[in-house]
C-alpha cells in the first residue's frame, strides 16, 4: 500500500502533538503512516512531550523556516505558511499518485489568512486543486453516515439551493463510500426538507420538485435508496437499524443526530474528490496545545477510516 | 384532585383500546381518571378485549348514537363525530374548572373533516375554545424537552416567521412547565436558527435579529438561558446533561433529536393554555384497532404527566 500522508495541520496547535501520538500508536502498527510536516518542528514538539520522532517524515519546502519560532496557542502567518505548505505538498503527492491518501490535523482559518492563503478551510482547497465543484461532506461513524447536500450557508438559502442532480450527486457518491466500507450494497435514507416531509404538500413542495425526482433517479442507478422520509422519522432506533447512510438536505438536519450520537468519535470525510481525505472532527484547540493532553483518538479514527476507503 | 379528562379519540382507532388499558393499570390506580366516552361504546371494545369497563365515565351527549355503528380501522364522519363530542365535553369541563386537565388519545384529520369540525387537530381547537393564539408545541420527556417556537410550516417560512417575542414567550412557557415539574429553576438552551449560530452573521442574521434579543429579554425576567446554541452543540452528552429544556426554532430542530432518542416514550404537551393538556404520540392506528396489540404506555406516560403539570 503507498504512504498515507497526514499534516500536522497548524503547528501552534494540537495537530503536532496528536500526529506524534498516532505515530507512536501500536493500534496503528501495520498502517504505512507519512508525516508531512517540518522534521525540526516534530522534534522540538516530541522533545517537550517526550514522544518518539516518527518513522516516516516528508518535510515541504519552506525556505528560511526556523522551528524556534513558532509560538504554541497563538495565531500567526508563520503557522499559516507551515500549515499551508505541508497541504500543498500533500495534494501534489496525492494527486500525482505517490500518497493512497491524505488525513488532516486542524487548520486555524484566520492563521491561513494571514498567511495569505484564499481558501477558508481544507474542503475548498481540494476541491479547488482538484478542480471540483461537487465536493460533499460526509461525517462518518460506524452507527451513522451523514452527507450534506447543503453546508455552510443561512437556513433561509437552503431550499433555494437544492436541487434534483446535487442531491443525486451526492447519493451516488455516499453509495460508493458505503460501498467500500461495507462491503455490500448499502441502503440510503433520502430525507426530507420540511416537516413531515412536506405532507403530500401541505407544507413546502422541495419534496415534489427536487427530492421525489431524485430518489427515483437513484433508484434507476440501481442505489436502494428510500425517502423523501420525515426528518424526525429518520433517526429513530429503527431507522438508525435499517439504514447505512443518510442524504440530508442541510448542515443540522444530519449534524443535530449525529453529534448527539457520535461526538467524540466521527470523521469527516470529502466525498467527489480524486482523493481519499478524511478528517478530524475538532478544532487546532489552542488552548491546550503542546501540553501533552490533546487526545489522539479522532486522528486515529480518520487514519483507519482513510486506510478502508483507499482500499488497504 | 378533580378528575383528569380522558377522551377517547377517534372510536375506529386504538384510543378506545388504550384508554381501557390505562383504567386497568395499577400504576394509575391513585389517579382520578374519567374517562370522556360513550358509555355503549366503551362496553363494546371492552367485551371484545376482555378488558374491565372504568369506573368513572362521562358521557358527551350525541343525539341517535348507536355503538353498533362504528367500524374500527374505517374512517366515517359518525367517528369524527364521536371524538367531536368528547374533546368539546372535556375542553367545556376544563374551563369550567370541573376537570383539572385533559389528556387526549389520537383523533384522525379526516374522520373530523368528514363530521364538519373546523380543526384540523386537537391543538388548534383547544386554542380557538380558550381565545389564546400563543399556544406552544412541547414534546416531554424526562431527559429532552423540546419546545417549538414554529410547527407545521414549511422549512422556507421559517425564518421569516422567527421574532423574539414569540421566542421569548416560549422560553416563559416552558421555563414555567419545567418550574413545576422540576421543582426548581430550569435552564434553558436557546438554539441559534442558522449552522454554527450563523457564525457570528456569516450565514443569516436571524441570530442577532432576534434570538440574541430574545435570550436578552428571558435573562432580564430571572430565566436560566443560554443562547443562541450552535444547533449541532445542543445535543450533545454535556449538553443533554447541563439543560432542562431545549426552545427549538423549528419543528425538525426539535423533533429530530426527540424522536432519535425518547420515540416510544414522549408526551406531547400544549403549552400557553388555560388548561393542562398532555397527549399521547401516536396516531390512530387503524391498522391494528380493537385487537388486543395496542400499547398504552405513551398514554400512561400522559396521564402521569397530566397528573404532575395539574399538581396532583
Amino acid at each position: 500500500m503507498r504512504p498515507l500522508a497526514i499534516t500536522i495541520g497548524d503547528p501552534a496547535g494540537i495537530g503536532p502533538e496528536i500526529v506524534l501520538k498516532a505515530c507512536a500508536d501500536p493500534a496503528l502498527r501495520e498502517l504505512p503512516l507519512l508525516v508531512i510536516g517540518m522534521r525540526a518542528l516534530l522534534a522540538r514538539v516530541a522533545d517537550v512531550l517526550g514522544l518518539p520522532l516518527p518513522a516516516a517524515i516528508e518535510e515541504p519546502p519552506l525556505p528560511g523556516f526556523d522551528a524556534a519560532a513558532v509560538q504554541p496557542g497563538r495565531i500567526a502567518a508563520l503557522h499559516g505558511a507551515v500549515a499551508a505548505a505541508c497541504i500543498e505538498h500533500a495534494i501534489a503527492g496525492c494527486l500525482a499518485g505517490r500518497f493512497a491518501a491524505l488525513v488532516t490535523a486542524p487548520v486555524h482559518k484566520q492563521a491561513l489568512h494571514l498567511a495569505g492563503v484564499p481558501f477558508p478551510g481544507h474542503t475548498e482547497w481540494l476541491a479547488a486543486r482538484s478542480g471540483v465543484r461537487d465536493e460533499t461532506m460526509l461525517m462518518y461513524h460506524e452507527q451513522l453516515a451523514v452527507a450534506l447536500v447543503t453546508v455552510h450557508q443561512s437556513l433561509a438559502s437552503v431550499p433555494a439551493s437544492l436541487d434534483a442532480l446535487r442531491i443525486v450527486r451526492v447519493g451516488v457518491q455516499l453509495a460508493e463510500a458505503l460501498r467500500r466500507l461495507r462491503g455490500r450494497e448499502p441502503r440510503l435514507a433520502v430525507l426530507g426538507l420540511n416537516p413531515h416531509a412536506g405532507e403530500g404538500g401541505l407544507f413546502g413542495d422541495e419534496e415534489r420538485r427536487c427530492i421525489v425526482p431524485a430518489v427515483g433517479e437513484l433508484l434507476q442507478l440501481g442505489i436502494l435508496a428510500d425517502g423523501p422520509l420525515p426528518p424526525d422519522a429518520a433517526f429513530t432506533p429503527a431507522a438508525r437499524a435499517r439504514y447505512d447512510g443518510w442524504v440530508c438536505m442541510y448542515h443540522d438536519q444530519g449534524l443535530i443526530p449525529f453529534k448527539a450520537f457520535a461526538f467524540d468519535e466521527g470523521v469527516n470525510v470529502t466525498l467527489g474528490l480524486p482523493i481519499v481525505r478524511t478528517s478530524v472532527d475538532h478544532g487546532t484547540a489552542f488552548d491546550i496545545a503542546w501540553q501533552g493532553r490533546a487526545s489522539h483518538r479522532s486522528l486515529v479514527s480518520a487514519i483507519r477510516l482513510a486506510a478502508r476507503l483507499a482500499g488497504g
